[in-house]
């Protein structure tokens, strides 16, 4: 009780927060990784009283202010209040600038005429408004725009896709709909934008408009703002439309990072980056997108294509012209993260990363503020364990990235920045959509699993309880939903094969990726939540998220106190905690559920035994490391260097076919879906293909990863 | 070729129709019924060359030339029409009438009030309308209201029971909704609209509103007319909400016929009548529903109850006041059966009986004249068999109902007025909704199933090959749908023991149910079915058909075919093509589901060994019998009187509990469903009860039905 007692008095301590508390778990005896616990169990203990829900939600209002998005000079203020506050807390802080190829909406117009009449039927795009929201009139707002398009002018006739699937585009063939030289119009959800763009492209069409259809986060789930979570006619989802399945990162630099001083000599041309999309694209709202779709002539959509704007759904090709004309400033623009550290007494050279990205479309209160304000908390209870003379073991790294939305860019040159530091780093732990409401959710690496689940075992929940119980309460009743950081949340269908709470797999969509699947630093992303309409709109402000997504910040402080366990954890961890047993079982039930795929597609001749025995050489290896690891004594310096080395060993220096920046195995996003994650891809996308050739080639790539690193757990073993 | 050819000068068969009868299949050598079918096969012949799809086309024309509600001059006009073709064809005809307890809308005002401001949202109903239609701005047309509905004058909070069945009452109750004083509005689907009152008025509401939802036949299915089938904003569906699953035809007068001169002593009280709703009810457009809808307070709706209107629905309970005033002008009023007869020959008491309603609540294209233009063609076509010198062995009547649309009652009253005779009819074939498009359905008991098939090879279909052949791919492309006359065409879950094209049950909805249901006669239901979402609106008319259901008639000429064939087949067989085999394999389906169910509901106490055994012994009969009707020779009078019993054999005295008109033990129309059949309904509605007591006096009356029918079987066998 001491430590409770003292730090009530120290941080002032809400009653609220003092109950929660009081009601927490007992603490745990054994937690993976740790010898003994109980000193560690204070520590915790000393951290979880920190965390303020009054600061978080001070400090996300100040954060989201005023529009920030990157490169500008709100972004550099936010910059500069976050390096204070790491500061503050003791941590050794620099503001790290890189220059990356940026645009900023200069000139953004879509004009929709009747064919028959050459009447216009819309001239937008509509600036985002809706009764009585205190931030939508600031003259900083961009309209919404798409990150990486270029410009264009273009006027034709529209067609639409649906989703913007490839089986989209396969339909709207056999239907006889052609989509060359067209404007494809596609909704929002099932995929990344950018892959949306990507397959139109490779179709041939001429432009694309994406737009935010009811059904999928508007009216038709709820309530729309200011009544409610969900999505007002006017609002707009930005977003960039890179292709970041490519490499993600500034287009000019893949694989090193855009410092300052790069020559001009080193940085590719963006006409020719393969990240870079060749077709203008933009974003409408569904005020702007109905009357270019009531008009569409051509057939009746498909029943399963037919949204919730009240009018039935055609496919177009005839019925409105529209003229899309996007003039786009792109420049090499100075983008800033904020890195705090703080370094390990013993073990320096083994980095702890967590990050966030700070930079926003516009203010960002859920996407990405209500992230940093959690992490602002994190770090103001380890400052104060600072305070006290606590050090950690490891190094620990905050970061605040910048330059997420178009890219992922802060977090990628900064990780190639420091990739050598980086192969010896234990973990990175994200956190983007901190929160949107109360329903705790996470996607890991298999390794980390238990990991995760046992930190959030010693955090109280709101709802009584720990974060834990209740995780695994909502699961029970709900199912478990994909944490993918972009308002849907969608069902995710990974190998479940420990028969705990569901925990997904990590594909894209943040800054985890340069850290997992171009470094193979064993990752984590965390999350709370809750139904949200307004992503990437001007209405993910702070009157929305003290409305629907936490009105009392006390899903803030629990965020911050998740986020920063996971930190203090593996800063002082006895022996890595990584669960390879759980890692190898996955593996094998991505090559069987690949060997079905296979037969499935009449592709029987491509050989999966081999993979299939080094998966199941892999989980043997790592079940006689699990022994050693959770033995109760022994100098951990060996095995701990060898864990640390098994994720790496997971890489194949050539990467993935057509896509070498991605290095993992095992973990990459999909080409075709951009932020779900596609399992052992080189295989999977080979047999997609029905490319037995490279299917054959990738599985020996896969082989030679699971076999090197079941050397690596040998050894750890022995 | 000699008739074909003869017939071709006589009656002027379009190029069209031949090249339809030239690519038409063989004649088939065996059908179950006949002996030597060859001699059938030529009557066939002569018989399908006749109906004419330019005829049938002249004849929908006129008789939906006006509004022709049951008991109006213009449905008197109609009767007189249809009886000169009767009478022209050969036919004894006459106009037989009834008099029957039916209201007419003098009245109907909703008015909908915001709660708040007291602004008014909506004053209707709206007059329906589109742009363009001929036929919307004639006088006679009545607003939409509701049959059997009593007058009232209703001011309430609103409360939405998505279609009011009794497990959305059971949610709104879960959710605290109280609906007791309120006006209920719910989306016509899912049952018959009686239902929806009927569970309402159950749960204390005070009065309902019943609106088409475009998620259910609106622009969420599909273009709205003018520019395709389905429901456009204004657009009402009238319609009935007597309580006929207690008992359909007129109210004041059940098990008896309402004959004009039935003194009044022997018509029970309207107000006491159990058909009889007891609370006030009328239809809405989704135009005037919207408003409702989209201003009601309380909690979103369960995300299934959302529909395709252009907002997040709520349940209500406030929000939106209404005031629901309804003066219906009850009186007892004159309807007119058309009704003409062909003595049979040989078996002049064994009836085969045909009809179709000839009353609409508008003018009613599809809905029923669609049927009735092509039984005038079926009529035309025995006419000239006639003409030649045919006679059937068995007496054919055609018969033309009215006032179907108020509860079945121009065919009710006249069943219950020939209970004595129909007890020895063969069959009766109804049709109602006749074409509203190119996909052939049916409902039939099953031991008229293979009939329907059989009857169906024989006739060409305008895409090419038979109607059967058509009609099993499209099922095998797309599944089946429940023909059930009411543009929903349900997709249906009857056992389908057989292996073949699958023929829905016969549940209610139309004039088969007295002949089946009260009195046990083999019947069968067909129709040719397509998108159709003006049903029971002023836009079921003669222009909405000639766009959307049938432009050339040639699917009127089908329907014409079929049905006279089914005629034909069953005046003139040797043999009584009942299958009671498969009706027997279907009843220990229906017994085994229904101990499933049972089981599930932990009713295990209930025994149904004894039903079990009996429904087996029932089929080992039919196998028997069924050997000694596809016998080569032998006289099959014997035979043919004790098939003619088993259906009878099958009816119980005492009815189903609580709605002793119902006497069939294996088909009634459900409580709780309405349109859809009950199997073994005193069974299942006591294990819906649960009822154990109940459940099993009701199985005992099931094996008591089986055991007289297989005895029946067992001697018709000998």
């Amino acid at each position: 009780m001491f430590f409770r007692s003292a730090l009530l008095s120290t941080v002032g301590l809400s009653l609220s927060a003092f109950l929660l508390l009081a009601q927490a778990p007992t603490e745990p005896q054994h937690v993976f990784g740790y010898r003994d616990f109980s000193a560690q169990a204070k520590i915790d203990q000393q951290f979880l009283a920190v965390p303020s829900a009054k600061l978080a939600g001070e400090e996300l209002k100040t954060l989201t202010a005023a529009p920030h998005i990157a490169a500008s000079k709100e972004d550099y203020d936010t910059a500069v209040y976050v390096a204070g506050k790491f500061k503050a807390a003791g941590l050794e802080t620099s503001i790290v600038p890189y220059k990356a190829w940026l645009n900023l909406p200069k000139e953004i117009s879509v004009t929709a005429t009747d064919d028959a009449t050459g009447k216009t039927l819309m001239h937008g795009p509509t600036r985002e408004h809706v009764e009585g929201d205190p931030y939508q009139d600031d003259p900083r707002v961009t309209p919404g725009f798409n990150g990486s398009s270029p410009s264009g002018d273009v006027t034709a006739e529209v067609v639409y896709a649906n989703y913007g699937r490839p089986e989209d585009f396969d339909r709207l063939a056999a239907l006889h709909i052609d989509v060359k030289g067209k404007l494809v119009i596609v909704r929002y959800g099932a995929n990344f934008r950018g892959v949306k763009v990507y397959v139109a492209q490779q179709r041939g069409a001429a432009g694309v408009i994406i737009y935010s259809d009811p059904a999928d986060d508007g009216y038709y789930r709820g309530d729309k703002y200011p009544n409610g979570p969900y999505r007002p006619d006017t609002g707009v989802q930005r977003g960039s439309v890179q292709y970041m399945f490519k490499y993600p990162g500034d287009a000019t630099t893949p694989g090193i990072a855009s410092t300052p001083e790069l020559p001009a000599s080193k940085r590719i041309d963006p006409a020719t980056a393969a990240s870079m999309p060749r077709i203008p694209s933009t974003p409408l709202s569904y005020h702007d997108a109905a009357p270019i779709l009531e008009n569409l002539g051509g057939p009746s959509a498909p029943r399963e294509w037919q949204g919730a704007l009240p009018f039935n759904y055609h496919l177009g090709g005839t019925g409105v012209k529209v003229h899309m004309l996007l003039k786009q400033d792109y420049a090499m623009r100075t983008i800033w993260d904020v890195i705090g550290k703080i370094p390990g007494t013993e073990l320096p050279d083994e980095w702890v990363v967590a990050g966030n990205h700070r930079d926003a479309w516009v203010y960002g209160a859920v996407d990405p503020n209500s992230g940093t304000a959690a992490m602002l908390e994190s770090v103001h209870g380890i400052g104060e364990l600072l305070h006290q003379g606590w050090k950690p073991k490891r190094t620990v790294i905050f970061a605040s990235w910048d330059a997420e939305e178009e890219g992922l860019i802060g977090s990628t040159e900064w990780a190639e920045d420091h990739a050598n530091q980086l192969a010896h780093a234990v973990a990175y732990f994200n956190t983007d959509v901190g929160v949107s409401g109360p329903s705790f959710e996470s996607a890991a690496v298999p390794s980390l699993k238990q990991f995760v689940r046992d930190v959030t075992k010693e955090v109280p929940s709101p709802k009584g309880g720990s974060v834990y119980e209740q995780w695994k309460a909502e699961q029970a009743a709900n199912g478990s939903r994909h944490h993918v950081n972009n308002g849907f949340n969608e069902r995710h269908g990974h190998a479940n094969v420990d028969n705990d709470v569901e925990i997904g797999d990590l594909g894209s969509g943040s800054d985890y990726t340069p850290f997992i699947q171009h470094l193979g630093v064993p990752s984590t992303d965390i999350g709370s939540d809750g139904p949200y309409g307004v992503y990437h709109s001007v209405f993910d402000n702070y009157a929305w998220f003290i409305k629907n997504a936490d009105p009392t910040f006390v899903y803030e402080q629990q965020q911050a106190r998740v986020f920063g366990l996971e930190v203090l954890h593996m800063a002082d961890t006895d022996v890595l905690p990584y669960d390879y047993v759980t890692y190898g079982k996955e593996i094998e039930a991505y090559i069987e559920a690949a060997k079905k795929k296979a037969a499935d597609a009449q592709l029987s001749s491509i050989d999966f035994s081999e993979a299939t025995a080094a998966a199941q050489k892999f989980t043997s290896a790592a079940e006689a490391a699990y022994s050693r690891q959770t033995a109760e004594s022994g100098n951990p310096t060996h095995l701990n260097s060898e864990l640390r080395q098994v994720e790496g060993d997971l890489l194949s220096s050539a990467g993935l076919p057509n896509r070498p920046w991605f290095k993992h195995t095992i973990y990459a996003p999909g080409e075709y879906t951009g932020y779900a994650a596609v399992v052992i891809p080189g295989v999977n996308e080979a047999i997609d293909a029905k490319d037995v050739s490279r299917a054959q080639t990738q599985m020996a790539t896969l082989t030679a990863a699971l076999t090197r690193a079941t050397s690596t757990l040998e050894s750890a073993a022995k």
